[in-house]
């Protein structure tokens, strides 16, 4: 049995509070249990120079993690003078896979970049990113229809992530740090409204896996994801 | 008048949310208006290398901003490789006015890190983080304390702070970032309960400032560091 | 029908060339097609920090591309004064995949340094340096064990790495640059001796992928490694 | 009694020479008794981008110490490869303090860099370099003047500085190096020819300081600053 | 007698190899013995800022070493985030030895970009480097010709460099590393075809040289760089 | 005919002023006509890590300008966060020249650092830093005699050094920033008291030059160096 008396199969408790800063036009905080990102979406009116001139925009994402966010404080990346290999593949992970649900000629010659911030971390921080990031873009994109610069949203569907792995030779959906620490297998899945997948990202940290476990971890994965889009939802429509 | 009917002489409305998040030994939200601060104070049993064997403690600070805790995305400074000039002035600034309250050899060879992170940004961050760095040392100290790490609070007194300015020939205290934008002289004062000063920054960026003006704001700051110094004190007596 | 008259199911010509360099304990030059790598083992006689004392050894990876192994010419990072997301994300993978093969109790306290350096590149150049990587690091092993510092091979079994890609509806194996660059579906997986996975990483690049696509993809990755063992097992026995 | 039989309220010998180099539009080394620095004033008809095409002007400065201009050889910034925080903020404070006297309009769209440039340190390096950097400064306009580039002067008065503190409980004027490491406390002020302050920032190295404290010091920061300003307009008509 | 029945007046075996690699303008291997370095010559249509229509091209090179290019493994410059003061001086060096034989105002505004990677490293790279870069940068120019972006030749005469230097008291041609390593002096010289110098660079690395050394070792270069002359012409008639 | 009437072979007017800053164990400014450098020797009681235990010193050099030493503003190295490869290039060639007449185990376990700061540049600006270097040197070695920390110099013999060129097919010395500017080939040359060299460094800026020009600017410079060897002395002799 899990913390909190969790099952295998259960999420923790996930919530997605809105408007949560007043400057961005997305602003989210988006909390998996202990695991809590403020994640903000800001739109800029210039795209980066690889793409100046083609009509089309881009969406981008930064993360980072607030020093005293985990159990032992971190070296300020700012400080350290530069961003770690883990954060940079993060960044990249959230930034593919919402341009992955945007159609990016429908939103014009416009940047739209998603901050992942991480104030208390307790596992599963890609993914916690990934499915506030979504809701921050849902907002920043409304917010420009709002105003009259869009007619209608570039977003093609929804999109949501969770992480799985094998503790103990249990496959277990959503894992908190304890559990990640101790997982033979980690997967990061990251999948859209329709049930398509964008990413799937699994590594063996201790004993490598074979294709039944995969197939038990997507199951698991697939369903966990079904429930973070209506909370998303859901979310969205107060 | 000024926004939310304030008067000259009156600060904003301030909180000081402790255990705001959970690993860190001190975590306080503090909020001046909409300038919101994320102060985590974290101890670790080490020493930077001048004080080793010294027998001596040490207090310092770090500083940052979300990248849209602002009007406009800020660049993120560990995606830009470094720390601004402003950045570490301010952090340099929270590291003197906490060491001046605390007795670094009755701390022992320990070393107290204080982030602050600004969440959310609307005038007087660093006096903001000054006030609720305090309260999160305190908590600190406390764990320190409780866990019989240390027999009693090295803490001498209490220090808060604030800003004050001269906007349109009026000196008003705990600018907001619309006032501090078209002030004439802005400046930030550190003060200890005895009513000591430890900083005070004065810097004019229209017209120089008189000796009189000068008086008129340090009145206007003593009064609001008190409120503060009291607010601070409740907090801590939850 | 691909260039060169390749099946969708078949790889490309597979070369692994030991004794590339002189100075190495173990180098190998890697070709998957036009793609070249050369990887190199090197043993240092001690370990990270973080390992010190713990009478346990270490396998880490760099990787890097000459500045024309590209069709235009890419900046080099020494000059630019950083490694890429990319790479980092990249030499991250090769060191997690070498020691999820690896005992690195039975290692010693000592380092092996992968570097997988690309002088031509034509796609799948983390996958060719996975496959190549292992038979350099078997060449530094068994350096340490002809010099009498290892009784035994720490290497538990042999591992190696493929892509495959869905490119206009067809799931094809082990991508060239043109594939790649025209495929709506990339994956990567890394495979050991007894069939089981050790990485998984599949990108929608265009339109997600379905559960079945991605069993398709991961039948032609298993048959594809099983023959990249077989030529790693060939090499290793000249 | 202090070094060099100086009085509490004394300056140390000050010395200001011109043309004191022969490529800068102004060039002054500034001698504050042992502490002796080298001003330069650059003008470059271009301004930094924030204010292109605005008609303004800019006026900046920037702040090295040669590695042995201290007791103990420093690292040498270049080569450790950043300004570090107390460089940058003083650096800012000399910018301020020349920005605030000159009429950045009446300047035209052009930049004057102010290079101070410690080459003997012993105390005051940064007032001394504001005290000198507003003579290279006038030096520069007038040679713009010569030019026929500027009709008059865009300096609106002039502006020097000097530090004071409580060393001993005596409040004393502008500090050497010991007295500097032995003070209780160190105000830096900044003050125009007119007896306005542009900057005041006093820090508690040890105890706090009082309001009563806080006027003494400005009291004796006033006189000397009236020195400094006839000095100044002594080494200008020359 | 040096290895390989080397006589002192005798250069190691020296191969050049085109067509090492697929995608650069010019791309060759060159082998002074052991050592072994991939010159690729990379042509952009473009110039850098200060050439920019003035009608003139630029021809520029960039230097590495692989990190196992030597005995003992070297970190990586673009992990060390800086290129060592070696690397500038020796691209530099190759930079200006080729740019000496090519009309620039001929070549028109494009650049030429040198990379010289050394695979493996036996003393010499320097030297090896720039007779291995003039033979790429022929072929790339042919490109051009070939493409009609140019009609005639740049380059005004061939060069070619060698290493001479002290090794207990005889004066030896090309220093394989062993040599190096044991050599008084050391000598690096850049000739042209028509014998004609276009840089000598002598170190003592420990004894002082005369006059009279540095003529014996200027003519074994002589004689060396002629062979040399010969192999790239060789190569180039293929 | 030159500037200041000098002849092909003459010198500028040079000047070594000691003691010209207070803090270092050795502080001279050396004027070639218009170059002036402050060179600095500081003592420091430790050596490089590939040096520890080994019972040997060392000597090193590090080398910068001023922003303002020449004619436009240079970009400060310490605010672009690194060292060009000019300034590298020049700092090792100070130290080897140096180190070439140091007995290093004489020197025992300490380590001199030589710092060449130029404030104003006109040409010969790292054959001025080495000739002034050496003062420098000898009076921190003098220090250390007069500490009782050695009882003799570990100073071989002196060494000093001077550029030549040819200047519109005169072979000139010393040359100026003008003359340099306009040269065919530039030589800069370090010898010994011995009238041995240290370093030969000739580089054709437009033209090759032949055997017989090279042995033309050789004159030219022993002539030279011997002269600043007599100034040396003569400087020293005070």
């Amino acid at each position: 049995m899990r913390t909190a008396d969790r099952q295998a199969n259960q999420l923790r408790t996930v919530k997605l509070t809105r408007h949560y800063t007043c400057h961005a036009e997305g602003s989210v905080l988006v909390e998996f249990g202990n695991t809590k990102v403020i994640c903000t979406a800001s739109v800029e009116e210039k795209v980066p120079p690889f793409l100046k001139g083609k009509g089309e925009g881009w969406v981008t994402a930064e993360y980072g993690m607030l020093p005293r966010s985990t159990g032992s404080r971190m070296k300020r990346e700012s400080a350290a003078g530069k961003q770690s290999g883990r954060t940079q593949e993060i960044q990249r992970l959230i930034g593919r896979s919402l341009r992955a649900v945007v159609d990016l000629k429908a939103l014009g010659e416009r940047q739209i970049t998603i901050d992942c911030d991480v104030i208390q971390a307790d596992g599963g921080t890609r993914t916690a990113s990934i499915t506030g990031a979504f809701v921050a873009l849902t907002d920043a994109i409304n917010t420009l229809i709002a105003n009259g610069k869009l007619e209608q949203s570039p977003i093609r569907e929804a999109v949501a992530a969770v992480s799985v792995g094998i503790v103990g030779s249990t496959p277990m959906l959503d894992l908190d740090y304890i559990e990640d620490s101790n997982c033979e297998t980690d997967m990061n899945i990251v999948m859209t409204a329709a049930g398509k997948f964008i990413e799937v990202q699994g590594t063996a940290e201790g004993e490598a896996f074979s294709r039944q476990e995969m197939n038990q971890l997507l199951e698991l994965a697939e369903a966990g994801i079904k429930d973070l889009l209506k909370l998303q939802q859901a979310a969205l429509s107060v």
